[in-house]
C-alpha cells in the first residue's frame, strides 16, 4: 500500500572492510611517497548532500554519517564524528582499524599535529577542502614539523573498483513562473554587485538560482554539480557537463553563458591568472585546487563569501506564491497522513518505518512530489531525543503509546517544505503534555515575533528558548535554518540561532522549529516555516518585519496543557488553526475533512 | 543649600583658540619634519576619564567630548566626534579651522587615507594608542603613500605652556573587607592563568583589582595611572610612582611587587625582551609604544584579553554584600531626593543643574560618598533624548511641567552605584506614560529572565526590546553595561547588548536600562543594577542564572499604564517597591516614610 521511493532504510555499514582498505590505501600511499591521507566526506562544492561517487569516507571506515572526517598515517588512523553520530560510528566502524574520535573535542587539525610525526609527508585531495581548511591544517601540520602534500588524482579512487561514475542528472530550467525573475536579470545584478573582476561561483545552489535552471546530481536537492565565471563585465561563462542537457536546453542556456564542461575550467582559471585579473572565490564552497592554480598562475585571489547567496536567500513575491502553493499541496498530504496515523496508529502495527512510507506516499498522492526534501526523521518514543535519527531496517521501532516524532519535507517545482509534528499515540504523560506546551510557547514567540529591520535572527532565537529556561529547560541546535525555493532545505545566511549574525529581510524564508529532548525518554519539537515580511504597525518609528507563518498543518492538541498558555497564545493557535482548517478543508475527503475540524478545534 | 562638589556645570569651550594652536602646531610640525598628527583623546592608558593633562584634544579643538579624535594635516585638519556629540561639536570647535566629521560616517583612518598626501609623514604619540589601533592607520596610511611617525615627545606638550602636572593622587590599599579576597591571592590566580612569561598590566582597574589598590588621578573613578608586570613565577612588578602612597601604603606594597616608578618600565621591558621572553599585552590597552619596543629588543609579544578583566567581573560574596550595602545608602539618598523632589518641582523653580546639585548632596549627606560615578545626566523634557545629554550653565534647562530624567551613580567604598529615573512632573502626556510602561515591561523582562550557564548578555537583550518592537519603537543604545566594584562605572567584558558575546556568570554586575527617546519631545529610561546569580529551579535540567537587582529606589508610578501590564509584571513591580520599602523605611524620617509609602503603593 505505502512505499518509499527517495530514501532507503538499508544499514549500508560493513565494518569488516575497514581494516583491508585501510592496509591497501597504507601500501598506495607508500609506493606515492606519501605518510597519510586527509580523507573528508566533502566532493568540489562542499555539498551537505554527496553524489555516491564522492563516498570516500563510507567506502574507507564504513561510517556513513553526513558529518564525518578520517586521518590517515602510516601507524595510526582516526575516525571524526560529531556527537549526535557517536553511536552510528561505534556501530558501523572497527575501532581497531580506526580510533573513533569525537569531532566536537578534538578537531581534525588537532589531532594531526598531535599524532603526525616529524618530516611526515600528509596528502590531501585539492578538490574536497576548501582554501580556508587547508590552511588551517597546514598551520597544524607546521607545528607537527610535517607537510601537507596536495595530490594530483586521489588514492582511494585508484583502490575504489567499483565507484560509481560521476552523476549525470538532467539539468531542467527553471521557468520563469516559478523563479520569478529572468536569469539574464539575476547574471546582471551579479556582475553590477563585483568589486573583483569576476565571481567563481562554486556553490551549485548559487549556480542554480543565477542560471534559473534545477539538476538532478545529488539525493534530495535538485542541484547540478557545477562552476560558472561571472564577469563584471562581459558574457558569464558556464562549466557543465554537456551530456546533461537537452539540445532546447543547450540552446537556452548558450543565450545566457559561454557553456563549456567542467574540465575545462582550470585553464580558464590559469588563462585569467595570467592576465593578473582579480577572482572572487566563495570561502565556503571554492576548492583549493581552483583558487591554488589561480594565484600560482598570477592572478588575484579575493576569498569571501559569495553576493549569490543573500540575493537567494531574499524570495521575490512569485517565489513567495510558490512557497504558500507547495504548503498548501504539503498540508493537504500531511493533514490525510495525520488522519490516516490517528486512525492507524493506536492498533500498535506501525512501524517507524512504515509511517515514513505512507507519507511519502501520500505527498507523492499530491501529483506534483520531485523528492523529498532529506530523508524523513520518525521517530517513536526514545528515538525522537536524538534530533537528526535516521532510521534504518535494524533501527525500526514499533511505535507504541507515548509520542511520536516526524520531520519531514517535499521538493515541489514552486518550493521546498519543512515541516515537524510530534503526535500523542494514545494519552501521553503529563511531562511530555508540558515539555510540548514550553515548546509551543517558543514556537508561538518566533511566529508572532516583531522586531525592527536589520535584526539578526541571533537577536530573537531567544524568544523561542525563554518559556523552556523558565522551566529549567533548553535545546541543543538552533531554532532555525534557512530554505531555499525547490533547492536546499538548509540554506544560508539566514538563520535563528544565536551564530545568526546576518539581518533578516523580507522574504528569506527560515524554519521555526523549537524543541527539547529528554534522552532515553522522548523528544518534542514543532516545526513551520517563516517568511519575513513587512508590518505595517500603527504609530511606528522604525521599519518593522515579522513573519508569515507557511506551514498548514496541524499542531497535536492532544499534547498541550491550554492552562500553561496565555491568551494571546491561545488566541495564536485558534488564528493558526482556523487558518489551516480553511485552508486545507476543500482539499479533503469528508472523513478527512471531520478529522481535522475536530484536530484544528478551539481552545 | 545644595551643591555640587564632584562635577562641574562649566562650559569650556573657546571655539577662538583652535585657528591659532593649529597654526602654532602645524608650524612646530614643519619643524621636526612632519607633515600631520594624529590627536586622540587619550591617555596611556585608553581610560573613559582621562586627567587634566592629557586633554589635547579639547586643547587644540576646544572639544570637550568623551569620544573624539582629530587629525591634522598641513592643508587639512578635521575633528571627529560621536553622532551623540554633533551639537555640541558645532558648538565647541572652528568650523573654518577643523573639519567637523561624524564618527559613525568616516572613520579617521579611512579619512587620513583619502586626505594625506603621497608621501607626508604623519606623526603621532606611541603613548596615545594601542598597537591595534596604529595597525588600522598603518593599514590607511599605506593605501595613501603616506607613512605614520612615532614621535618621542608629544609637539602639543611642547605648546602647551600651561599643561597641568600629571596626576598624583594619594593611593589607598583597598582592604580586604571590601576586597574579599588578598592581592596575593588574586595574583597567583594570575600568574597561573598564564601561559606567556608575564602579563603586562595596563588598565588601571586591572591593577588597581590585582593589587587591592585605589588612586585619585582622574574624576570618578579611583584608578591609580600605572602599570604591573606578573610573570608566571616569581615576584610582580608594580610600576607606580612613589610619590602617591604613604610610607606604610610603600610597605605594603612592596610585599607583593618590586615597586618602581612607570618611568623604568621601558628599560625593564627592553631587559626582559633581550631574554626573549613572551608577554602577553592587553589589545585594549597596552599602548604601541610598549609593545613597539619590547618587540624591539627580540621579546615576543602576545596580544590578547587581559585574563584580570574577567576575574573583576566576577564579584566575590564580600563583593556582593558591599554591593548591597551601598546600594541600600544610595537608595537612601535617592528616595530623600525623589520625595523633596517631587515636594518642590511642581512649583517651577528647579533646574537642572539645581536638581543634580540636590541629588549630590544627598548622597553627600549619606558620609560615605567618594565621589559620583559619572557627570549626573540631568535632563528636562526634549534634553533627556539625549541619551548622553551633559547639562552646562549655558543649556541649564527650567523642570517644568512633562517628563524628567536622571541618571546618576555614587562611588562607595564597598560599591559603585548606577541609577536612572523617569519622573512626572505635574500630569505626564499618555504618549510619555505608554512609552514609559512599554520600556518599565522591557526593564522587568530582564530583571525577571531565567537563562542557562553559558548564555551571552547578547541571546537576552532583545528580551528589554521585545515590548517596544510590538509599538514598533526602539532604543539605538544596549540594554546594559558591566560595573565595577568600587571602579568603573562602565567596565567589561560582561554586557547585556546584541555585542556582548561574553557568557555571564554568576558574581557579575550589569545594568539593566532600556529606554525610548523621542527627539525633540522627551526621553525615557529605567535604569536598575543587577547581579547575576544562580537559580534553582524545580526540575531543571541545566543550571540556571537569573538576576538580583540591586538598586533600591521607587520606579514612578504616575508614569505607568496599568492595562499594558500583564499579572506578572504588576506582581514583579508590586514585589521590587515591597521590598524597596522594607528596605529604605527605617533609614527616613516620618515624612520621607509617609513619601515612600505612597511611591511604592501596589498597582
Amino acid at each position: 500500500m505505502f512505499d518509499s521511493r527517495f530514501q532507503t532504510f538499508d544499514e549500508t555499514a560493513d565494518p569488516s572492510l575497514g581494516a583491508p582498505r585501510l592496509k591497501m590505501l597504507r601500501a598506495r600511499l607508500a609506493a606515492t611517497g606519501l605518510d597519510g591521507l586527509l580523507v573528508p566526506r566533502a566532493d568540489a562544492h562542499q555539498n551537505e548532500y554527496v553524489a555516491p561517487c564522492e563516498e570516500r569516507l563510507a567506502w574507507l571506515t564504513g561510517f556513513t554519517g553526513s558529518a564525518g572526517f578520517a586521518i590517515v598515517l602510516t601507524d595510526k588512523a582516526a575516525l571524526f564524528a560529531d556527537g549526535r553520530y557517536a553511536i552510528q560510528a561505534r556501530e558501523q566502524v572497527d575501532a581497531k582499524a580506526f580510533a573513533i574520535v569525537a569531532l566536537g573535542e578534538v578537531s581534525p587539525s588537532d589531532w594531526l599535529a598531535g599524532n603526525a610525526k616529524k618530516g611526515a609527508r600528509v596528502g590531501y585531495d585539492p578538490w574536497l577542502h576548501t582554501a580556508g581548511q587547508i590552511a588551517r591544517f597546514e598551520a597544524a601540520a607546521k607545528k607537527a614539523g610535517t607537510s601537507l602534500v596536495a595530490v594530483d588524482e586521489n588514492p582511494i579512487d585508484l583502490l575504489w573498483t567499483d565507484r560509481p561514475a560521476p552523476p549525470l542528472g538532467r539539468v531542467a530550467l527553471h521557468p520563469k513562473k516559478y523563479a520569478g525573475e529572468a536569469a539574464e536579470t539575476k547574471l546582471r545584478r551579479v556582475a553590477k554587485a563585483l568589486s573583483a573582476d569576476a565571481l567563481l561561483v562554486s556553490d551549485p545552489h548559487a549556480l542554480a538560482w543565477a542560471f534559473n535552471l534545477r539538476g538532478a546530481d545529488v539525493a534530495h536537492t535538485p542541484i547540478a554539480l557545477g562552476y560558472a565565471l561571472i564577469p563584471r563585465r562581459g558574457k558569464p561563462r558556464l562549466f557543465l557537463d554537456p551530456e546533461k542537457f537537452s539540445a532546447p536546453t543547450a540552446l537556452a542556456l548558450a543565450k545566457l553563458a559561454v557553456v563549456a564542461p567542467p574540465s575545462a575550467l582550470p585553464q580558464v582559471l590559469k588563462t585569467l591568472g595570467a592576465k593578473k585579473q582579480k577572482i572572487l572565490f566563495d570561502a565556503a564552497t571554492a576548492p583549493e585546487r581552483l583558487t591554488r592554480l589561480f594565484t600560482e598562475a598570477g592572478g588575484e585571489a579575493e576569498t569571501g563569501t559569495d553576493p549569490i547567496a543573500l540575493m537567494k536567500a531574499r524570495k521575490n513575491a512569485t517565489e513567495l506564491a510558490g512557497a504558500r502553493a507547495a504548503h498548501l499541496r504539503d498540508g493537504v498530504a500531511m493533514a490525510r497522513f495525520l488522519c490516516w496515523f490517528d486512525a492507524t496508529a493506536p492498533k500498535g502495527r506501525l512501524t517507524e518505518i512504515s509511517a515514513a512510507q505512507a507519507l511519502e506516499t501520500f505527498r507523492r498522492d499530491g501529483g506534483a512530489l520531485r523528492d523529498i526534501s532529506f530523508p524523513t526523521i520518525s521517530a517513536a518514543g526514545p528515538h525522537a531525543a536524538l534530533p537528526h535519527y535516521r532510521v534504518t531496517e535494524r533501527s525500526n521501532a514499533r511505535i507504541g503509546k507515548g509520542v511520536y516524532l516526524v520531520d519531514s519535507g517535499a521538493q515541489y517545482l514552486d518550493g521546498t517544505t519543512d515541516v515537524t509534528r510530534t503526535l500523542a499515540v494514545g494519552r501521553a504523560r503529563k511531562e511530555a503534555r508540558r515539555a510540548n506546551t514550553l515548546v509551543l510557547k517558543g514556537h508561538i514567540a518566533i511566529a508572532s515575533a516583531v522586531f525592527p529591520q536589520g535584526t539578526s535572527g541571533a537577536q530573537i532565537d531567544s524568544f523561542a528558548r525563554r518559556p523552556l529556561w523558565e522551566a529549567g529547560l533548553d535545546f541543543d541546535h538552533g531554532t532555525g535554518h534557512g530554505v531555499g525555493s525547490y533547492l536546499s532545505v538548509h540554506e544560508g545566511p539566514q538563520r535563528i540561532s544565536k551564530l545568526g549574525a546576518v539581518a533578516l529581510e523580507p522574504g528569506m524564508i527560515l524554519s521555526n522549529e523549537p524543541g527539547y529532548y529528554r534522552e532515553g525518554a522522548f523528544g518534542i519539537r514543532i516545526e513551520n516555516l517563516v517568511a519575513v515580511e513587512p508590518r505595517a504597525i500603527p504609530g511606528a518609528e522604525r521599519d518593522m518585519l515579522g513573519f508569515e507563518t507557511l506551514t498548514l498543518a496541524p499542531i497535536d492538541l492532544r499534547l498541550i496543557e491550554p492552562k500553561l498558555l496565555t491568551e494571546e497564545e491561545k488566541a495564536w493557535l485558534n488564528a493558526y488553526h482556523g487558518k489551516v482548517r480553511a485552508a486545507l478543508s476543500p482539499h479533503l475527503e469528508a472523513s478527512e475533512r471531520a478529522w481535522l475540524k475536530q484536530a484544528t478545534g478551539r481552545i
